[in-house]
Protein backbone atom coordinates (compact mmCIF):
# COMPACT_ATOMS: atom_id res chain seq x y z
CA UNK A 1 0.00 0.00 0.00
CA UNK A 2 2.79 2.38 0.19
CA UNK A 3 3.11 5.20 -1.61
CA UNK A 4 6.65 6.58 -3.10
CA UNK A 5 7.85 10.22 -3.00
CA UNK A 6 8.53 11.23 -6.72
CA UNK A 7 9.41 14.80 -6.01
CA UNK A 8 8.62 17.90 -4.09
CA UNK A 9 5.98 20.36 -6.06
CA UNK A 10 6.34 23.41 -4.09
CA UNK A 11 7.43 23.53 -0.16
CA UNK A 12 6.97 26.56 2.52
CA UNK A 13 8.45 26.77 5.82
CA UNK A 14 8.00 28.64 9.12
CA UNK A 15 9.83 28.59 12.17
CA UNK A 16 8.16 25.22 13.24
CA UNK A 17 5.68 23.98 10.50
CA UNK A 18 6.85 23.04 7.16
CA UNK A 19 4.31 22.32 4.58
CA UNK A 20 4.62 20.13 1.49
CA UNK A 21 3.36 19.33 -1.86
CA UNK A 22 4.49 16.10 -2.75
CA UNK A 23 4.13 14.09 -6.32
CA UNK A 24 4.15 10.45 -5.42
CA UNK A 25 3.19 7.13 -6.86
CA UNK A 26 0.43 4.69 -5.55
CA UNK A 27 1.53 1.35 -5.54
CA UNK A 28 -1.33 0.91 -8.43
CA UNK A 29 0.82 3.12 -10.04
CA UNK A 30 -1.52 5.79 -10.39
CA UNK A 31 0.55 9.19 -10.08
CA UNK A 32 -1.36 11.73 -7.27
CA UNK A 33 -0.10 14.78 -5.02
CA UNK A 34 0.07 14.99 -1.49
CA UNK A 35 0.03 17.96 0.99
CA UNK A 36 1.15 17.60 4.38
CA UNK A 37 2.36 19.40 7.25
CA UNK A 38 5.28 18.55 9.11
CA UNK A 39 5.52 19.31 12.71
CA UNK A 40 8.04 18.18 15.54
CA UNK A 41 5.78 16.52 17.65
CA UNK A 42 4.34 17.46 20.95
CA UNK A 43 2.99 16.29 24.39
CA UNK A 44 0.20 16.29 26.29
CA UNK A 45 -0.91 16.01 29.75
CA UNK A 46 -4.42 14.79 31.76
CA UNK A 47 -3.60 15.83 35.14
CA UNK A 48 -6.19 14.52 37.30
CA UNK A 49 -6.08 15.50 41.53
CA UNK A 50 -7.46 13.26 44.20
CA UNK A 51 -10.92 14.43 44.26
CA UNK A 52 -11.25 12.92 40.36
CA UNK A 53 -10.79 16.63 38.64
CA UNK A 54 -9.02 17.09 35.62
CA UNK A 55 -7.01 20.42 34.87
CA UNK A 56 -8.01 22.48 31.87
CA UNK A 57 -6.21 25.42 30.92
CA UNK A 58 -7.96 28.03 28.48
CA UNK A 59 -6.18 29.75 25.50
CA UNK A 60 -7.23 31.63 22.79
CA UNK A 61 -6.31 29.45 19.43
CA UNK A 62 -5.37 31.81 16.88
CA UNK A 63 -6.11 28.81 13.70
CA UNK A 64 -9.96 28.77 15.12
CA UNK A 65 -10.76 32.21 16.33
CA UNK A 66 -11.62 31.34 19.46
CA UNK A 67 -10.50 30.64 23.31
CA UNK A 68 -10.37 26.55 24.42
CA UNK A 69 -10.72 24.01 26.98
CA UNK A 70 -7.92 22.07 26.64
CA UNK A 71 -5.25 20.05 28.40
CA UNK A 72 -1.56 21.04 28.90
CA UNK A 73 0.11 20.32 25.92
CA UNK A 74 3.25 21.56 24.23
CA UNK A 75 5.43 21.11 21.11
CA UNK A 76 8.57 19.15 21.78
CA UNK A 77 12.11 20.75 21.23
CA UNK A 78 14.47 19.25 18.92
CA UNK A 79 15.77 16.09 19.93
CA UNK A 80 13.58 16.72 23.42
CA UNK A 81 12.32 13.27 25.53
CA UNK A 82 8.43 13.48 25.59
CA UNK A 83 8.83 12.12 29.03
CA UNK A 84 10.93 15.43 30.10
CA UNK A 85 8.92 17.71 27.80
CA UNK A 86 5.71 16.68 29.61
CA UNK A 87 6.47 17.55 33.13
CA UNK A 88 7.80 21.01 31.79
CA UNK A 89 4.86 22.00 29.59
CA UNK A 90 2.29 21.11 32.86
CA UNK A 91 4.69 23.27 34.79
CA UNK A 92 5.01 26.31 32.57
CA UNK A 93 0.62 26.26 31.60
CA UNK A 94 -0.13 25.39 35.36
CA UNK A 95 2.37 25.26 38.08
CA UNK A 96 0.98 21.77 39.31
CA UNK A 97 4.11 19.37 39.59
CA UNK A 98 2.40 15.17 39.92
CA UNK A 99 4.16 12.73 41.87
CA UNK A 100 3.21 10.07 39.29
CA UNK A 101 3.73 9.75 35.77
CA UNK A 102 2.13 7.41 33.29
CA UNK A 103 2.39 7.35 29.99
CA UNK A 104 -0.85 6.39 28.02
CA UNK A 105 0.16 5.91 24.45
CA UNK A 106 1.46 7.99 21.19
CA UNK A 107 -1.44 9.29 18.21
CA UNK A 108 -1.42 11.04 15.23
CA UNK A 109 -3.83 13.84 15.76
CA UNK A 110 -4.27 14.54 11.92
CA UNK A 111 -2.54 11.82 9.95
CA UNK A 112 -4.48 12.49 6.45
CA UNK A 113 -2.82 15.77 6.46
CA UNK A 114 0.01 16.35 8.99
CA UNK A 115 2.81 14.19 10.89
CA UNK A 116 1.88 15.37 14.83
CA UNK A 117 2.69 12.46 16.66
CA UNK A 118 1.50 13.44 19.98
CA UNK A 119 2.68 11.39 23.21
CA UNK A 120 -0.14 11.05 26.08
CA UNK A 121 0.99 11.51 29.35
CA UNK A 122 -1.68 10.78 33.03
CA UNK A 123 -0.59 12.83 35.90
CA UNK A 124 -1.05 12.38 39.39
CA UNK A 125 -0.56 12.96 42.94
CA UNK A 126 -0.61 16.72 42.23
CA UNK A 127 0.95 19.66 44.19
CA UNK A 128 0.52 23.00 43.14
CA UNK A 129 3.73 25.69 42.82
CA UNK A 130 3.13 28.90 40.35
CA UNK A 131 3.01 28.46 36.67
CA UNK A 132 5.53 30.29 34.86
CA UNK A 133 3.93 30.43 30.74
CA UNK A 134 5.56 31.52 27.60
CA UNK A 135 5.39 35.18 27.31
CA UNK A 136 3.58 34.22 23.95
CA UNK A 137 0.78 32.35 26.20
CA UNK A 138 -1.98 33.55 27.79
CA UNK A 139 -3.11 30.52 29.75
CA UNK A 140 -5.72 30.61 33.00
CA UNK A 141 -6.39 26.89 34.06
CA UNK A 142 -9.89 25.43 36.04
CA UNK A 143 -10.01 22.19 37.79
CA UNK A 144 -13.27 20.56 36.16
CA UNK A 145 -15.02 17.30 37.35
CA UNK A 146 -14.64 14.53 35.24
CA UNK A 147 -18.25 13.62 34.73
CA UNK A 148 -18.60 17.25 34.42
CA UNK A 149 -15.67 16.63 31.52
CA UNK A 150 -17.88 14.48 30.02
CA UNK A 151 -21.31 16.82 29.96
CA UNK A 152 -19.14 19.49 28.73
CA UNK A 153 -17.32 17.06 25.99
CA UNK A 154 -21.69 15.98 25.01
CA UNK A 155 -22.45 19.45 24.90
CA UNK A 156 -19.51 21.07 22.55
CA UNK A 157 -18.65 23.07 25.00
CA UNK A 158 -14.52 21.27 24.85
CA UNK A 159 -14.42 21.12 21.20
CA UNK A 160 -10.28 20.09 21.27
CA UNK A 161 -9.70 16.50 20.00
CA UNK A 162 -6.50 15.55 21.96
CA UNK A 163 -8.71 16.63 25.38
CA UNK A 164 -11.65 14.61 24.59
CA UNK A 165 -9.85 12.02 23.67
CA UNK A 166 -8.01 12.07 27.31
CA UNK A 167 -10.58 12.34 29.13
CA UNK A 168 -12.47 9.72 27.45
CA UNK A 169 -9.19 7.12 27.96
CA UNK A 170 -9.13 7.83 31.48
CA UNK A 171 -13.25 7.44 31.78
CA UNK A 172 -12.45 4.28 30.42
CA UNK A 173 -9.74 3.26 32.51
CA UNK A 174 -11.33 3.99 35.74
CA UNK A 175 -14.45 1.93 34.28
CA UNK A 176 -12.31 -1.23 33.12
CA UNK B 1 -7.65 37.10 25.33
CA UNK B 2 -8.22 37.25 21.48
CA UNK B 3 -5.12 38.16 19.32
CA UNK B 4 -5.60 41.01 16.34
CA UNK B 5 -4.00 39.82 12.58
CA UNK B 6 -1.85 42.49 11.99
CA UNK B 7 0.05 41.18 8.56
CA UNK B 8 0.33 38.13 6.29
CA UNK B 9 4.12 37.50 6.93
CA UNK B 10 3.97 34.35 4.02
CA UNK B 11 1.81 31.96 2.86
CA UNK B 12 1.48 28.75 0.29
CA UNK B 13 -1.41 26.96 -1.18
CA UNK B 14 -1.69 23.62 -2.31
CA UNK B 15 -5.40 22.05 -3.26
CA UNK B 16 -7.20 22.02 -0.28
CA UNK B 17 -4.20 23.01 2.32
CA UNK B 18 -3.24 26.93 2.96
CA UNK B 19 -0.12 27.61 4.93
CA UNK B 20 0.08 30.71 6.36
CA UNK B 21 2.00 32.93 8.71
CA UNK B 22 0.72 36.03 10.32
CA UNK B 23 2.07 38.46 12.58
CA UNK B 24 -0.34 39.11 15.75
CA UNK B 25 -0.91 41.11 18.49
CA UNK B 26 -1.99 39.91 22.08
CA UNK B 27 -3.87 40.72 24.26
CA UNK B 28 -1.13 41.80 26.34
CA UNK B 29 0.41 44.20 23.87
CA UNK B 30 2.96 41.70 22.76
CA UNK B 31 3.53 41.12 18.93
CA UNK B 32 4.14 37.44 18.14
CA UNK B 33 3.66 35.01 15.07
CA UNK B 34 1.33 32.09 14.48
CA UNK B 35 1.81 29.46 11.64
CA UNK B 36 -1.35 27.67 10.79
CA UNK B 37 -2.67 25.32 7.83
CA UNK B 38 -6.31 26.38 6.91
CA UNK B 39 -7.87 23.00 6.02
CA UNK B 40 -11.68 22.97 4.28
CA UNK B 41 -12.97 20.45 7.13
CA UNK B 42 -13.58 17.07 7.23
CA UNK B 43 -16.19 14.27 7.96
CA UNK B 44 -15.47 11.06 10.43
CA UNK B 45 -18.24 8.26 10.83
CA UNK B 46 -18.24 5.64 13.95
CA UNK B 47 -20.42 2.78 12.14
CA UNK B 48 -21.18 -0.10 14.48
CA UNK B 49 -23.06 -3.43 13.63
CA UNK B 50 -25.89 -5.62 15.47
CA UNK B 51 -23.01 -7.55 16.96
CA UNK B 52 -21.00 -4.90 18.43
CA UNK B 53 -18.71 -4.53 15.75
CA UNK B 54 -16.82 -1.16 14.66
CA UNK B 55 -15.84 -1.15 10.74
CA UNK B 56 -12.35 0.29 10.57
CA UNK B 57 -10.91 1.25 7.46
CA UNK B 58 -7.15 0.22 6.58
CA UNK B 59 -5.10 2.58 4.26
CA UNK B 60 -1.46 4.49 3.48
CA UNK B 61 -0.79 7.65 5.34
CA UNK B 62 1.86 9.47 3.56
CA UNK B 63 2.72 12.41 5.98
CA UNK B 64 3.08 9.65 8.41
CA UNK B 65 4.10 6.69 6.35
CA UNK B 66 2.26 4.07 7.27
CA UNK B 67 -0.96 2.22 7.04
CA UNK B 68 -3.22 3.29 9.79
CA UNK B 69 -6.50 1.48 11.19
CA UNK B 70 -9.22 4.32 11.03
CA UNK B 71 -12.73 5.50 10.97
CA UNK B 72 -13.90 5.99 7.24
CA UNK B 73 -13.53 9.97 6.96
CA UNK B 74 -13.08 12.46 4.38
CA UNK B 75 -12.74 16.16 3.55
CA UNK B 76 -15.86 18.61 2.59
CA UNK B 77 -16.50 20.02 -0.60
CA UNK B 78 -17.08 23.75 -0.70
CA UNK B 79 -20.19 24.53 0.84
CA UNK B 80 -21.34 20.83 1.23
CA UNK B 81 -23.34 19.42 4.37
CA UNK B 82 -21.08 17.24 6.65
CA UNK B 83 -24.64 15.40 6.93
CA UNK B 84 -25.05 14.84 3.31
CA UNK B 85 -20.75 13.86 3.08
CA UNK B 86 -21.10 11.50 6.09
CA UNK B 87 -23.47 9.03 4.49
CA UNK B 88 -21.05 9.05 0.83
CA UNK B 89 -17.77 8.89 2.56
CA UNK B 90 -18.82 5.60 4.46
CA UNK B 91 -20.27 4.37 1.09
CA UNK B 92 -17.33 5.11 -0.74
CA UNK B 93 -14.51 4.11 1.69
CA UNK B 94 -16.45 0.88 3.02
CA UNK B 95 -19.97 0.36 0.41
CA UNK B 96 -21.98 0.37 3.61
CA UNK B 97 -25.40 2.31 4.13
CA UNK B 98 -26.41 2.71 7.24
CA UNK B 99 -30.24 3.27 8.29
CA UNK B 100 -29.83 5.45 11.95
CA UNK B 101 -27.40 8.45 12.07
CA UNK B 102 -26.64 10.32 15.12
CA UNK B 103 -24.10 13.33 14.80
CA UNK B 104 -21.93 12.73 18.00
CA UNK B 105 -20.19 16.15 18.18
CA UNK B 106 -17.56 18.49 16.43
CA UNK B 107 -14.55 18.92 17.46
CA UNK B 108 -10.54 20.34 16.13
CA UNK B 109 -8.42 17.83 15.64
CA UNK B 110 -4.86 19.92 15.86
CA UNK B 111 -6.09 23.89 16.81
CA UNK B 112 -2.56 24.29 17.79
CA UNK B 113 -1.73 24.98 13.97
CA UNK B 114 -4.93 24.12 12.12
CA UNK B 115 -8.41 24.90 11.42
CA UNK B 116 -9.57 21.54 10.95
CA UNK B 117 -12.88 20.99 11.97
CA UNK B 118 -14.51 17.45 12.37
CA UNK B 119 -17.79 16.22 12.37
CA UNK B 120 -18.33 13.03 13.95
CA UNK B 121 -21.06 10.54 13.03
CA UNK B 122 -22.66 7.41 14.77
CA UNK B 123 -24.15 5.02 12.07
CA UNK B 124 -26.21 2.15 12.93
CA UNK B 125 -28.60 -0.45 10.59
CA UNK B 126 -25.62 -0.77 8.28
CA UNK B 127 -26.89 -2.61 4.87
CA UNK B 128 -23.32 -3.93 2.85
CA UNK B 129 -23.22 -3.00 -0.59
CA UNK B 130 -20.22 -2.11 -3.41
CA UNK B 131 -17.49 0.12 -2.12
CA UNK B 132 -16.42 2.36 -4.76
CA UNK B 133 -13.01 4.53 -3.32
CA UNK B 134 -11.36 7.61 -4.84
CA UNK B 135 -9.17 6.39 -7.68
CA UNK B 136 -6.48 7.95 -5.16
CA UNK B 137 -7.54 5.94 -2.45
CA UNK B 138 -6.35 2.64 -2.01
CA UNK B 139 -8.51 1.72 1.45
CA UNK B 140 -9.65 -2.42 2.70
CA UNK B 141 -12.06 -2.31 5.38
CA UNK B 142 -12.59 -4.77 9.03
CA UNK B 143 -15.02 -5.52 11.28
CA UNK B 144 -13.45 -5.12 14.70
CA UNK B 145 -15.39 -6.18 17.94
CA UNK B 146 -15.73 -2.84 19.93
CA UNK B 147 -13.68 -4.35 23.29
CA UNK B 148 -10.82 -5.74 20.91
CA UNK B 149 -11.00 -2.28 19.73
CA UNK B 150 -9.88 -0.25 23.05
CA UNK B 151 -7.31 -3.13 23.59
CA UNK B 152 -5.61 -2.11 19.98
CA UNK B 153 -6.03 1.79 21.51
CA UNK B 154 -3.89 0.56 24.83
CA UNK B 155 -1.33 -1.31 22.44
CA UNK B 156 -0.62 1.40 19.97
CA UNK B 157 -2.43 -0.73 17.14
CA UNK B 158 -4.75 2.21 16.62
CA UNK B 159 -2.84 5.43 16.15
CA UNK B 160 -5.73 7.82 14.49
CA UNK B 161 -6.78 10.67 16.85
CA UNK B 162 -10.01 10.88 15.43
CA UNK B 163 -10.66 7.12 15.54
CA UNK B 164 -9.40 7.08 18.86
CA UNK B 165 -11.63 9.41 20.22
CA UNK B 166 -14.68 8.01 18.55
CA UNK B 167 -14.13 4.44 19.59
CA UNK B 168 -14.05 5.80 23.10
CA UNK B 169 -16.83 8.38 22.62
CA UNK B 170 -19.23 5.28 21.76
CA UNK B 171 -18.04 3.07 24.63
CA UNK B 172 -18.32 5.81 27.51
CA UNK B 173 -22.35 6.09 25.71
CA UNK B 174 -22.96 2.77 26.21
CA UNK B 175 -21.51 2.69 29.78
CA UNK B 176 -23.69 5.72 30.43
Amino acid sequence: MEEKFNKRLREAKGRFLHFCVDEVTLSNGHISTREMVLHPGAVAVIAVTAEKEVILVKQYRYPVKEVLYEIPAGKLEPGEDPAVCAPRELAEETGFLAEKWEKLGTFYTAPGFSNETMHLFYATGLRAEEAHPDPDEIITYEKIPLRKAWEMIRTGQIKDGKTILAILWIEQMITD
